[in-house]
């Protein structure tokens, strides 16, 4: 195999791929970024067997071929090489050199045929959003994944396409997350779980143009995402997600209407009391007219009084700062309105539209009072 | 005692003596910062007994008093304060309320009485130089101290004195760093040896104008920079330097010009193939007009041809490439002289009027080839 490109089109194939090649596995292969050249394109391929990565890059081909090198050491060379046309030529032997201006370097490769390419799956039914609609979603939601593997499916997202709409929801056991969104076109009904990991490496490499589209296709057990010269293909979770519509009420005895970044700063600097893996409750008073938050640890205490607008009851209610904190983070309106219904029920933060929901347990009260 | 000063005053002077609040100790009232505005002026100190930082801040003093908070709390909280006002006060009971805003916060400090004072150092004879030539030195100097306390004196670096020259010096056995700077005035002859700790600390804080000075005093046991509202008092290392002189020869067998660019990226590149630990040489082979630089490791091998202007015998000489690295890092000029007699004598790299001297030592080049 020999193929000239340049170095800012190989640096870009290797940080797109790279983010499928595993950490730790006994399969050497999996370690490697497939470089194939077979056909009149060149493809870069990273496969964990969950999640599979392949990217197309320019370049002209001077001999057929294919190679896999390793992703960690290909991936830095081609960092620093100078900023000029690269050649990395194969032999019989999988010795392989990389040549860019007066630099040479010599590593071996592996063969191609050990490699495991992505799984063939039927492309039927594409779904399709704008690149900037699916980095947002994911954004929005990711952080109520659950992060340990107690619960498979808890470590996915719930994709639900029902006509012209997307549902995305993600939970941990103490919060929900939900997104919904309008898409362009009707679609048939489709209900998948997709793996957090894949969503987050897809952040990760999705441009998020608002001008150029993700097709999506979804079959039995897998997902495709298709964006620009790159195919994500995942396996899906299997099983039945939870049923989340029996929690989510409508009914709410306290309303309240707040300046979003006042509540986040001020949570944000009542965290700062409270010691890793401490669990202290930040408690918030809410009365006519204003809020009171308050936080007690073994550093000290803090509150704090936030000017609000409220319907209904006063309530006192304790939460986990860092669930508040983390939905706060991705709602983008100025003000965010709180529905509570008493100390031991969730409060959801939620716009009209319930284009966002968020819910969040609180955390028992008379405990973290005395704690 | 009761203080309003803005965040953004508390928060410089945090971040000034915080550089001297030891991480692990087991006398807890050094990891404090001391408020001390018992007098006209708020003074923020810490001090690791080795290292002691004092600056002063803007603010209003209400009601005097001292008070030692705790630095890594005080200092989280401070960092998190509304951009505003903010109002220390404590009682006799050491309890501290800190008020931004509507924000509040209770934390218990300590009794200022048992923080431990910069020592009373006498000030004679100053030496002055700009802020930025000092910042400067140290950078181009610290990185070949030795980072383990074999040698104490490794861990320091030499600062000589003499008329109106200032000689800063570190080494670690294997190389030697050696700047000469020209002060504006003469001074009598002083040698002392700096923990590189101070330094590391004292070129984080200083702001590095070109047109601000610093004022040294040296005594004994001592020394004493003094710059903006800031004073920093450090122990000096005991004992008598190395003598340099004898290993500073200026016979030289080949005489290399080399853009030094070129000699740093093509000396990086080739690191990449050495993993962490392993210790490969990178092996020089200098001849008329060009050098070919060679590297071998268990990843692969890597080589690269470089123009230069030669002088006098071709020769094959290896060096841990890290060394070069980090001493071509701190030279600004664009083309750098080589000076090397044989394999097994060190390499200078100096310009003309010696302002920078380095010193590498080379490596057992058989060994390096066999390896």
């Amino acid at each position: 195999m020999k193929l000239i490109c340049s170095k800012a089109n190989l640096l870009k194939g290797v940080n797109i791929v790279s983010k499928a090649v595993p950490t730790r596995t006994t399969m050497n292969i999996l370690e490697c970024i497939l470089i194939d050249a077979s056909t009149d394109e060149i493809k870069f391929t990273a496969n964990d067997m969950e999640l599979g990565i392949e990217t197309k890059i320019e370049g002209e081909i001077v001999e057929h071929g294919i190679i896999a090198l390793d992703a960690k050491i290909f991936s830095e060379i081609v960092r620093k090489l100078p900023d000029n046309e690269v050649t990395i030529e194969t032999d019989n032997s999988f010795q392989t050199l990389i040549t860019c201006e007066k630099a040479k370097f010599n590593i071996i490769g592996k063969s191609g045929e050990d490699f495991s390419y992505l799984p063939y799956v039927e492309r039927m039914d594409s779904i399709i959003m704008s690149q900037f609609t699916l980095k947002e979603v994911i954004r929005q939601t990711i952080f109520s994944i659950a992060d340990n593997d107690n619960n498979k499916l808890m470590t996915g997202e719930l994709f639900e396409i029902s006509e012209n709409q997307l549902k995305v929801v993600s939970l941990d056991g103490h919060r929900i997350s939900i997104r919904n969104i309008n898409l362009k076109d009707y679609y048939k009904y489709k209900k998948v779980v997709v793996p957090g990991k894949t969503l987050n490496e897809i952040s990760k490499i999705l441009p998020g143009s608002a001008d150029k589209e993700v097709v999506i296709y979804i079959t039995d057990n897998h997902i495709i995402f298709e964006f620009d010269q790159t195919t994500v293909v995942s396996r899906l979770i299997e099983g039945e997600y939870f049923r989340i519509e029996q929690m989510l009420s409508s009914d709410y005895e306290t309303k309240v209407r707040i300046n979003k970044k006042e509540l986040l700063d001020c949570i944000d600097r009542a965290t700062l009391l409270i010691k890793e893996g401490e669990k202290k409750p930040i408690i918030m008073n809410v009365a006519d007219g204003h809020m009171e938050l308050k936080i007690n640890s073994f550093i000290g205490s803090m509150n704090e009084d936030i000017d609000i607008d409220k319907e209904g009851k006063d309530i006192l209610i304790g939460f986990n700062p860092k669930f508040f904190i983390d939905a706060l983070r991705v709602i983008d309106e100025e003000e965010v309105t709180l529905y509570m219904v008493n100390p031991k029920a969730p409060c959801f933060i939620k716009d009209d539209e319930e284009s966002y929901i968020y819910l969040i347990l609180p955390v028992n009260f008379n405990a973290a009072v005395n704690g």
